[in-house]
C-alpha cells in the first residue's frame, strides 16, 4: 500500500499501529522517530525490522506515509520542519482528539486528519496492542484532497476501523460531549474525593469499589494529551461544564425537596443510553463486577 | 452456623448471598420471601433446596437469621411485620447503602446494619454471583449488641468479605464520596449527553468508546435503589455536590486563561489515587482498552 511508512511519536496509538502495520504487512519499510530512549528500547523488542529516523530535517524524503502520534503540542515543531522536506506525492495524517486546532496546518497540501476513537488509560509503547483499532470508529476530517483522503480512510480500514468523514467543528462539538467532558469530570470527581480524603484525615480511596473505582482509570489518563485537548477545544469545554452544572443543580434540587418523580425520571432515562451503547457495539452487555471477579 | 436462614429480596445481592450460602453449607434450611413472580421464577432454578416464605405476618417464629435484600424504601412495611414475631436470639441484618436513616430500625434489638461494598450495574436474580462479596469490604455498624455483631461479622467473613466496623456517620460521608457521588455524576453526565443528542439532532451515542461508555455503565444502576440512597443521604450529598462544582468551576478557569501549571498539576495528581486503588487493591492494574478487546 505504501513503500515507506514513518510513525513520529510511538506511544499507545502509535506502538499499536506499528504492531498492526509489521502484522498486516502494510508496507516492507517502517520507520519510526522517538525522542524517549526508554521508549526506544521497548519500541526495538517489538520487531527487528524496525528502522529509526534521527532527523526530521533530512532524512524523510522518500517517505510516502506518515502518521504523527505526538501529543498535539509538539505539532508546530513536527510542522515547520516537514513543511519544508515532504515531496508532493506523500500523505501525512495524524491522530490528535481536536480538530478546529490542527486547521492551520493543512496548508501542507499532504496532510490529512485523522482520529481513531480508541485509548486507554495507560500510555507508552509497552501497551501498544494491534487490536486497539479493531471495530472502532475512525473520523476524517473532510478537508483536503480526496485522493489522499481516500488513501488514509483505506489505511484505517486496514487497522480494523470503520471510517467516516466529517468537518472540524461537528468533530469538536461531538467529542466534546461523548470524549473530552467524561475525562474531565473524571479528574475532577478524583479530585474533589482527594480534597475529601484531607479533610477527613482518613483513608476513604481504600472504599472505592463501590463506584469511585472506575473514574478513577479514567482520571488516570496522560496528563500532556488532556491538558493539550481541554486547552484546544476550550470553547466546547466551557459550554459543556455550564450544561453539566446547570443539571447537576437540578439534580440537587430534585434531591434537595425530595422530588420523587422527576429524579426517578432523570434516573429511568439513563438506561435508555445504556443499551444504545450496547446496541451500537460501543461496549458489550456483560455485567461488570469488578475486574477482578 | 444457623439453623434457618432467611434472605427477604433476592435481587442480585440477595441471589448472590443465596448462592454462596448453597455452596459453602452455611445452614440446611435457607428460605427466600420474594414478591416478583418473575424472580421466584429465576430462583427456584438455582437449587432445588430453597423454600419460600409467602407470609412475613406469620412464617418466620423459628428463623434464626434473616438478611434484608430490599430496597430501602421497604423496610418500614418489612419492620412493622418482623418487630411482631421474631424471637429473642434470632439476629437480622441488612444491606442498605446508607445508614444513618437506619438507625431508628435498630429499636429492634435484633438488627445490626451492614453493607456489603460490592454492586454492579445489573440488578435481579439472574445476575447473582456467588463471588460477588470476595475480597470486598463490608462495613457493619457498630451499634447493637456485641454478641450479634459478632455473628454477623462471621457470616460476611464467610462469604469472603474483609469486614470492618464505623459508626453511622462516618459510614455515610465516606459513601457519599466514594459511591454515592460517583453514580450521581455518572448519571448528570448521560443526561447532559442526551441533552446535547437532542439539541444536536443527530446520534452522539454511537461515538461514546472515547469516555462517555464507562459512565454509561454505572448510571445503569437501579433506580429505586439509588433515589432511596441520594434521599436518605440527603445533606452528605448536597455537600459533596457543592464541592464538586467548586472544583469544576475551578479546572473550568484553568482552561479559560490556558493555566498550563495549575490544570496540568491537578491531571498529574489523580493518578495518584489510582495508584492508591490499585495498592489498596480495590481494582486491577491492567490497562483497559474496552472490554471486546
Amino acid at each position: 500500500m505504501f513503500k515507506k511508512i514513518l510513525i513520529i511519536g510511538c506511544g499507545l496509538i502509535g506502538s499499536s499501529i506499528l504492531k498492526n502495520s509489521i502484522k498486516n504487512k502494510l508496507s516492507k519499510n517502517i520507520y519510526v522517530y522517538e525522542k524517549s530512549k526508554k521508549n526506544i528500547k521497548i519500541i526495538k523488542k517489538i520487531s527487528r525490522g524496525i528502522k529509526f529516523i534521527n532527523n526530521l530535517n533530512k532524512d524523510i524524503e522518500d517517505i510516502d506515509f506518515i502518521i504523527i502520534c505526538t501529543p498535539m503540542s509538539e505539532y508546530n515543531s513536527i510542522f515547520s520542519k516537514l513543511n519544508k522536506l515532504l515531496f508532493k506525492n506523500s500523505i501525512i495524517t495524524e491522530v490528535g482528539s481536536t480538530k478546529r486546532n490542527l486547521i492551520k496546518f493543512t496548508k501542507n497540501k499532504n496532510l490529512v486528519l485523522s482520529h481513531p476513537i480508541a485509548g486507554s488509560e495507560v500510555s507508552g509503547p509497552e501497551f501498544g496492542n494491534k487490536n486497539l483499532f479493531y471495530n472502532k470508529w475512525c473520523i476524517l476530517i473532510n478537508k483536503g484532497k480526496r485522493k489522499k483522503i481516500k488513501l488514509v480512510k483505506k489505511f484505517w480500514q486496514k487497522l480494523g476501523s470503520k471510517v467516516i468523514l466529517m468537518n472540524e467543528k461537528e468533530h469538536d462539538k461531538i467529542f466534546a460531549i461523548t470524549s473530552h467532558l467524561p475525562h474531565l469530570i473524571a479528574y475532577n470527581l478524583i479530585k474533589t474525593a482527594q480534597d475529601f480524603q484531607k479533610i477527613e484525615k482518613r483513608n476513604l480511596i481504600k472504599y472505592s469499589a463501590g463506584g469511585l473505582r472506575d473514574f478513577s482509570r479514567t482520571a488516570a489518563s496522560n496528563e500532556v494529551m488532556w491538558r493539550d485537548i481541554f486547552f484546544s477545544n476550550k470553547d466546547n469545554m466551557i459550554n459543556t461544564i455550564n450544561k453539566f452544572i446547570q443539571n447537576l443543580n437540578l439534580i440537587k434540587k430534585n434531591i434537595k425537596n425530595k422530588k420523587d418523580k422527576q429524579l426517578k425520571s432523570i434516573l429511568v432515562n439513563s438506561k435508555k443510553v445504556r443499551k444504545q451503547i450496547i446496541e451500537t457495539k460501543q461496549d458489550v452487555s456483560k455485567p461488570d463486577f469488578g475486574r477482578n471477579i
